[in-house]
């Protein structure tokens, strides 16, 4: 009978705990074989230190809170672990814990990165002949793993963008008669344009907004750009652009450092939002405003995808399945067995096809100009923002839950400096 | 029988289609008294140019969709007319053109200045003897309108920053122990403290985020704000920051301005958002990260307050009956009528006693060092945000309506340039 380890990692999203939740909830289920869930504080630092949350000491409906409650319950950390030449002390000492806790089963919930980490923690444990099995479960609002069609996290944080642009979007149409003409959403994904093409989601017909999306696959030209919004000012009286914060100039340079400086010469106080926004009003005088969505996109709860909800649910209780089949080095994924109507199922990818790879946007989803998102797009991001899946309220806001978070008594008498 | 004419004004928000909605359904109930309802396009520019929306030409279904859709579905103008004495002619104008159209009702939905317009129209039509009835329904996120207990619009962009803030702070919360530190969101109300404190409203026990509210009211104080964020990190692990974009230094001037140059020296690119969270790594080295609303808390109708979406409604339809019994020059007021229970009322009040005054947030409604919010001001904004009421959706996207927007033909032949 083993302890389980659960940690959170990197940029946490609106369902990362519907994952936690999927998987506790499932280890629940077979107490004959998984004994306890402990979850780190703070990801794998709380491995790292030995500083475990025992998530048997939360009730059932705490748990069952997790699947509507945004952020990490548990902490995340941002902390890659360096490879096992560089820095084997720090992956003997997760083996250490393990060890010194009982725990046979490894779940690391995160993206590229935490991929790479699961993969070597698998390597090292068969290397020091430790019996340990490893499961990554992904989750990333940047929609940039391979293989699996899709990543827990990005619906939400799709949703979010697709109905944001599309609620600004009648705003700036009643206003542009006497004053703002360009409105400018700010967005995440810097190396991948997916939520930047999500913002496409929100116009479904000719004319309707966003009128420029700015990917960062695209190198930006100011001139095409600008072409764009006095084209779509003239021809609907105003011009809705999405841009993601990773656009870059011809240069390579990120066109949010471009632009801006403080009064003591600093660079980049705003974001690209901002400083595209402004172009508009220097070259054709247009009042702009802009708005910059950063946090609120990954962890808009209140209007989470319930496809997203669904499969964030569904890999973390993937995650133990897999696990108790003795699956090892593995991750769930998403599997789209039919486009419409929209069914998926969970599949399943060996962890060194995950790691450290990166799913851009196709050029096929983006259209001729670069500015907007093809056919071919759309019918692959709709389902994935499909259905709401409102948390419970109590007084106006959502109730999200706080654990107890109990911490696992430490068995090691050793320190450890991250 | 006499038509009615129906404008918006200023900026819109989440719910003043939901007083358009209340006015026109209630006015279709008495087709005996009130013809036809004549919606200006683009506000009080569409009477002064005659071009105008003929409302009997939507559909029941159509109408009924107003109450769900946010921005203003006519269009709405930031158009201030000008005193009577300075320019006569665009009263008379108004007059000319009501009279042409048989227009015996003027229903003008906006803030402070719209009230001001409203009152002068009232005014010029007893001093040419034309019989016109003139009300005002309030509108405005600002919250700012004297005598009422609160203004339609503020209530849905409150518990739009009020759940923001509370979902942003549980990301923060789960990133910083090796991430972010700070977050900053930056909130509308360039006058009065209102929206800022709204977001004081996600906290709900001592440590909640948001620990620091910065309010246009309070004169902004470097050293006294970055005490409070190295405590709250010190305290909390994090801090979460409020901030209205109205606040100001203590030689009067915005903080938005103070800050930022582009490359070409222009002031103001960033925002005030930007600007605070940016001393807060000068001062102590914390990642930050910024979010700025803008016109998404204004047009948020996914996560409008139910309350706010009844009251818009209320004041719409009340502003018929108040003109079906005779009443002029006046406007439709929520009355508290109990705070908790809270139920609410609908009243008059005379345009006269709304135009051009401005509610600022009361000093007690603000915590001794001006960086939170007191019980009082929990208890009056609380209820605002209450209920929720949520849009229909259809592929994951809320289906907002747009309307035919016939024009009504035109009878005068004088153009009138604006």
């Amino acid at each position: 009978m083993k302890n389980a380890f659960y940690a959170q990692s990197g940029g946490v999203t609106a369902v990362i705990n519907a994952s936690a939740c999927g998987l506790i909830e499932t280890a629940r289920k077979h107490r004959d074989k998984i004994a306890k869930v402990y979850a780190g504080r703070h990801g794998i630092i709380g491995a790292l230190t030995e500083d475990m949350i025992d998530t048997s000491k939360e009730s059932p409906a705490a748990i069952r809170g997790l699947r509507y409650t945004p952020g990490g319950a548990f902490g995340s950390a941002r902390y890659k672990l360096a490879g096992i030449d560089k820095n084997r002390a720090q992956y003997e000492r997760l083996i250490d814990i393990f060890r010194a806790h009982d725990i046979g089963y490894f779940f690391y919930n995160g993206g590229n990165d935490s991929m790479d980490t699961a993969q070597k923690v698998s390597e090292i444990a068969v290397h020091m002949a430790v019996p340990l099995i490893c499961i990554g479960i992904p989750k990333t609002v940047d929609n940039d793993l391979p293989i699996t069609d899709c990543c827990p996290g990005f619906g939400s944080a799709a949703k979010y963008i697709a109905v944001s642009t599309r609620e600004a979007a009648l705003d700036v149409a009643s206003m542009a008669r006497t004053s703002t003409k360009v409105f400018v959403l700010e967005v995440m994904g810097r190396h991948a344009g997916w939520m930047a093409a999500a913002g496409g989601l929100a116009g479904e017909k000719a004319g309707d907004a966003p009128h420029i999306i700015l990917f960062p696959e695209i190198v930006f030209d100011r001139a095409r750009f600008l072409a764009k919004v006095k084209s779509s000012v003239e021809k609907y009286g105003y011009c809705v652009v999405v841009v993601s914060e990773g656009v870059r100039d011809p240069d390579g340079k990120f066109l949010a450092e471009a632009g801006t400086k403080d009064a003591f010469g600093h660079a980049q106080l705003g974001g690209v939002g901002p400083v595209v926004a402004q172009m508009t009003q220097e070259a054709f005088g247009y009042k702009f405003h802009w708005a910059v969505a950063d946090y609120l996109q990954r962890s808009a709860r209140h209007i989470a995808s319930k496809v997203d909800v669904e499969q964030a649910y569904a890999v973390g209780k993937a995650a133990v399945e897999f696990a108790l089949r003795g699956r090892n080095a593995v991750m769930p994924v998403i599997v789209r067995k039919s486009a419409k109507p929209y069914r998926w199922s969970i599949g399943e990818a060996p962890l060194g096809k995950i790691a450290n790879k990166e799913k851009k946007l196709p050029r096929n989803f983006m259209t001729a100009d670069g500015f907007g998102i093809t056919a071919a797009c759309r019918a692959y991001l709709s389902p994935l923002i499909g259905g709401e899946d409102y948390p419970p309220y109590a007084r106006g806001l959502p109730t999200y839950v706080t654990l107890k978070g109990v911490s696992v008594v430490k068995r090691l008498r050793t320190p450890f400096v991250v």
